[in-house]
């Protein structure tokens, strides 16, 4: 690539949130960076879009030392690269980063996660798009572990671009130095659910109230996983589809008797 | 099935709207339903949880000539699943139907509907499950002409199962009588993006705001898709997978040279 790579960056931690930060830093010693990022967090939104309220898209400055653009939005991460590809830059980005997520997407959690719906939503559009997590939900989370990795993931997508249709969802275990982590293994989705738990309690009107909580469950033994790569200390690299078709399950049910 | 089936049923309109009502009508001819839906429209909401905030989740009576028990929700179509699966229900139901939406949840509209994420959520618990759409986006839509197709397609459901983390999209276009419909067919995702159209407005006090609105741009010539089968006046059934996986794509960036 000749020209320095536009790299439009976002989450759904908020834009203020340390992953983000990292994230920027990361990206900047790469290409020329944009931030286009939730006013607040905005985690669990899955692919939500904002349909029934206004948007608002406003630049702010949150590093007053930095020169990088950042617009901060009142949408969901999804929203933020709708706004962000049509609205405020002038060009297609050459790569879309969402992240670094306070904690894992890997498996299942891709389906319920703002920060890979963000890529999503980017791959949809034809940009070669990031999601990013570390596992680790604390705001004091370490991100430095994960600069190498990061940096690593987004230069050989911008060489090599992606294959149509994909995006990676990356997961990257908690390490005290990135000398623990053993390597980056590309891998399948692990089969698992979420065993909810919902707290139930009473207002002080004596209304009940639930708050949603639960345990994540992994019904796949395989070894070739992301749960297993990341239990084993690898980065997860999982190249995700937006063709929610069940290929597979087409032919079963083409012979059911629909129309008879 | 010796016993009569257990349905839950919910929506992304909000549970007073006509094609939730017009679902719930049906599906009391074929088994016993509870109703677990959201308070107010829940559009595009995608996979969203509620995950910073209580849910409220009480009895409530729609329609007083009826014995159905009804719940309406504060949360998304995806909590609603989750809090009538784990909460409201004694037993694991036999089936859960998302709708009828009022508009389309075919090709690329999966991603963001709430509708179809309620549908997925329950597949994920390893319920059998269906999300129902009429291509009418208005309140006064006539949802009549759907009643056969609908109940159809449940009974088959309820006979057969459907094959292993599968749901159904089933889209029913706009006719005036269900012999206008052609009939079923099972079909592919289309390949499709929404180019959207930002709506730049300023409010009272000078501030600029976004309405978010877009084209649908289909991209897919194919004749086994959905938008295509719809196009022809059929009802589309496109089975859906949540496992993400780009299990093509896994070969190719398996050969990246990521830990050179």
């Amino acid at each position: 690539m000749s020209r320095r790579p536009l790299i439009l960056v976002t989450n759904d931690d908020g834009i203020t949130a340390p992953g983000i930060r990292h994230l920027i830093q990361i990206m900047n010693t790469i290409g020329d960076v944009v931030v286009v990022a939730p006013d607040r967090p905005q985690s669990g939104m899955g692919h939500a879009i904002t349909l029934n309220e206004n948007l608002y898209c406003d630049p702010v400055v949150v590093d007053q030392y930095s020169e990088i653009e950042e617009f901060s939005c009142s949408g969901t991460p999804v929203d933020c690269v709708k706004i962000g590809t049509q609205q405020i830059l002038e060009r297609q980005p050459d790569l879309l980063v969402s992240g670094i997520n306070h904690g894992s997407n890997a498996s299942i959690n891709v389906m319920y996660s703002g920060t890979m719906s963000a890529a999503v939503e980017a791959g949809i559009e034809g940009i070669p798009a990031i999601g990013f997590s570390l596992l680790d939900y604390s705001m004091e989370a370490d991100f430095k572990p994960c600069t190498k990795f990061v940096k690593r993931i987004a230069l050989e997508v911008l060489e090599k671009g992606l294959p149509p249709h994909t995006v990676l969802n990356v997961n990257i275990p908690i390490a005290e130095k990135s000398s623990d982590i053993k390597g980056i293994k590309v891998c399948r989705q692990a089969k698992a659910r979420w065993q909810e738990v919902f707290d139930k309690r009473s207002n002080p009107q004596g209304r009940d109230y639930y708050w949603l909580s639960g345990e994540f469950v992994n019904q796949d033994e395989g070894k070739d996983t992301d749960i297993e790569a990341l239990e084993n200390n690898y980065v997860s690299v999982v190249p995700i589809q937006f063709d929610l078709t069940a290929h597979t399950a087409l032919e079963t049910i083409e012979k059911w008797n629909f129309n008879g």
